[in-house]
């Protein structure tokens, strides 16, 4: 049913002469469709039918905006076994795996339906004239919400359904009144084109303009850049690397029109852990956060990257019990052989690194695109004197910091990066300890968690996955929950306007 | 009283030697005090010290805060009459002007006083806990806006006190929980230190900590392009020119962290008048928008400089009855030289182009540095075809554009720029051609009127100070009305976090 053809609106094009092919990373083989590059033509006719659709599509009823949203859901799941099956021969993930993002991605569609669904999202505010007011009268003034214009979502090389086609920066996008144009990843591309397959359909039951969706192939930067300098696009989601989101926010910002770029990047997620849980819970707690390292192969964006202890026995005995629990977990399957790559070489960078132990890592040799787990240690005064040993390690790979007392700690967490999240672990008698420990990471992240781990990220209104740049762009927003919509509107007021005239969640 | 020096948090500091003078456009001479730039380090110590007090601030509660504001409100209306001749003698603008725009000064701080004295601004929400939920309990997150750290507010040429030192911008920003640095407008470094010196008591009195406020004065763009690129400086608030605001943007964009630099630009304000206001309304709606072309001598962003019309022998009526009416009032002074030069050569780019009618001009010599109001004229189709119509003229200036059917005038709206605000005036028998005109503006702007003027802009939580670049650099917000205090903030949530330690406003 994979065609490796480009959906410009509802057609499926491939006019270019450019393909790639995807790599199952199980098996360390390419499969087989070719997949075709959009040309330029392409893909300012998707921006073009994205703009004319935009100028219906923005007036859409919410309770049809839902409608659509719930039917990509169906459309989705109604892919049944081979959209699993494509998932996994692209991405190395199991099926547990496809299954659970599977339902996260529908429960996000349905989510953005229910929030657009009612229109009280739109932060609406009245502010009724005052005529006899001195010395002027007041005006009449209704605050809304609408869409900014057509987004440009780029694909998720880790997470190839909730943060791809129709992941979550599809979904608010959609929900908003945008048309969406995806750059489809050039890893996942097949599963790309079968969930493009589900909202086209979804758009055409339930009566949505041409144009509201495309989703555009190619494996450089040649396509992408084309898109984030269109003219007729008006924002962009992107969830990735540094190097990756900085080059489209740069782009993004040198437009004769600037245009908002959202990107969720790195983050090595600080883990502070107080003295009485390694004293009281050291066994509960390495078992834990092995578990956390290596979930998904170490490839969330949440992933506990950093851990900041005091130096001690006790810490000494809690860093060698996490890293033989850590080993002791089966190597997992990466994502792709470059996603491989780059973990060895990073974390080749910060073990190299002077003064930094490998405490632990899988030394037997694993498959082909099979990541070794690895733990190491380093003092507080040589992670502070070393900005390498910052960058993050996207995979199973974890550097634990011992400071020597809780000044040098919180001084470590002053000269972190932004990051998405911070967490604490502490018993009742480090509670003296977290003030200082909490205002310092408040600095530096999006969201704190007591006594937890980073990975998983709850979709609800309550949630942000966002943080100080490089975690993301603008920490002002957030690409997960129900608060991500709001990275696509922007406010408008009426003025004295015409009560039948006004939209009717403005109305009396 | 008046010293010319730098507030550096609460000391007053000149060690540098570059100096400049404020102007009095009225009596076209320089008034006596040297003002001196801050030094680069001057400029550092400024920001390392709005660095520190934001530990502090950040933390100082909502009730606390709106007692600051409060207490700067007091402290300006305490400078009486000082401060009012001062404002007149650097701006050219009248006592009325003066003592008005002090009013709304004072209200905007009493207003943010008042919204974050009660702490409901944040945009709280909390999910609770499922711990039984399948297949994994949920976690309790809860979500809070918290502030980003140290502003660098730019003072607006034509507001001396309502959008510069004790402005929207930095009652917003202050209110929020962030620390402020002006950089003082050079035309009115005066009335800059003189507000100042206002806020500085302000904050002893109410035991703010050092640096909270700074104040740093210089005539090019060396301290102010010194600011913006300061590590440590969170988000930038401007208002003035597309140029200077693009700058700004750039510098912000391109910084190893980026920052939001929130612009609010040039506009041209369009105002449609349909055929039956010409018909029905022509006498009163040309003094209307006489009033409206030449109140505080053009100098509002939101002067209507451009007024779309359907051509025929009534709108020709109605253009030469506007220019006599505009014509007929007195021409009044600029803000300063550069202002009255920009306005006379930006007026003489769009007279001159080709097509363009001067309909009416004041052509009695005027004096120095008053403004002589023009009202000119051109068709649609010469309108849509020469950008250099496009230009703001900043002052006393409309160009009426004759569109020859409606169809015309939807395209020539179509092919604008990014607006503030876009104007509508209707009779009942034009409501069948308001929907298409609506949804062009909507595309175009961020407020919509109907059958008023554009000027005059309510500060409540209904408005919409903003639009599509080059309006400003961020449609998302505003930059007038309570939610001008999002630019400044960010969520932040917490997960399982224990609930004494939670700040107040997300315990249960």
């Amino acid at each position: 049913m994979i065609t490796g053809k480009n959906y410009i609106g509802n057609q499926l094009k491939a006019s270019g002469t450019t393909t790639h092919k995807t790599v199952n990373p199980k098996l360390n083989m390419q499969n087989p469709t070719d997949f075709y590059q959009a040309t330029l033509e392409e893909v300012n006719q998707a921006v073009v039918l994205a703009d004319s659709a935009f100028k219906v599509y923005r007036k859409v009823s919410g309770e049809k905006r839902a409608e659509f949203l719930n039917a990509i859901a169906d459309e989705i799941l109604a892919l049944d076994t081979e959209l699993i099956d494509m998932y996994m021969s692209e991405s190395g993930l199991p099926e547990g795996r496809a299954q659970g993002e599977r339902g996260r991605t529908v429960g996000q569609l349905r989510a953005f339906a229910d929030l657009v669904a009612k229109d009280q999202w739109r932060n609406v505010t009245i502010d009724q004239a005052i005529p006899t007011r001195q010395p002027l009268p007041k005006s009449d003034l209704r605050k809304t919400s609408i869409p900014l214009g057509p987004v440009v979502v780029f694909a998720a090389s880790n997470f190839p359904l909730a943060f791809s086609t129709a992941g979550g920066d599809t979904a608010s996008a959609l929900a908003s009144g945008c048309p969406v144009i995806v750059k489809s990843h050039a890893m996942h591309s097949g599963t790309g084109e079968l969930v493009a397959s589900a909202i086209i359909k979804a758009a055409e039951k339930t009566g949505m303009p041409n144009g509201v969706f495309s989703n555009i192939t190619g494996s450089g930067r040649v396509v992408g850049s084309a898109l984030v300098k269109h003219p007729k696009v008006k924002a962009v989601g992107f969830t990735g690397s540094i190097a990756g989101g900085r080059a489209l926010y740069n782009l993004g910002a040198q437009r004769d029109e600037p245009i908002p770029v959202f990107a969720e990047m790195g983050s090595i997620n600080p883990v502070v852990v107080l003295p009485n849980v390694i004293k009281n819970k050291a066994a509960e707690t390495a078992s834990t956060y092995a578990g956390s390292i290596t979930v998904g192969t170490g490839q969330f964006c949440t992933n506990p990257g950093l851990l900041l202890t005091i130096a001690g026995a006790d810490t000494d005995a809690f860093v060698k019990d996490l890293a033989e629990k850590t080993v002791a977990i089966a190597p997992q399957c990466m994502l792709h052989p470059n996603i491989k790559d780059g973990f060895v070489s990073n974390a080749e960078v910060v073990s190299s690194q002077p003064g930094v132990q490998v405490v632990g890592q899988i030394t037997a040799t694993v498959e082909a695109n099979f990541a070794a787990s690895t733990i190491c240690a380093v003092s507080g005064a040589e992670f502070l004197a070393n900005p390498k040993m910052h960058t993050e390690v996207f995979g199973p790979f974890s550097l634990v910091v011992k400071a020597k007392d809780q000044a040098e700690l919180l001084d470590v967490i002053d000269h972190l990066d932004g990051q998405l999240t911070g967490t604490v672990l502490a018993e009742k008698e480090d509670f003296d300890a977290l003030p200082a420990v909490a205002d310092a990471l408040q600095a530096k992240v999006g969201r704190i968690i007591f006594n937890g781990v980073p990975t998983g990220v709850e979709v609800c209104e309550s949630m942000t996955h966002g943080g100080p740049y490089p975690a993301s762009s603008d920490s002002r927003f957030t690409a997960v929950g129900l608060g991500a919509i709001k990275r696509w509107v922007r406010p408008f007021s009426f003025q004295d306007w015409p009560t039948e005239l006004l939209p009717t969640e403005l109305r009396n």
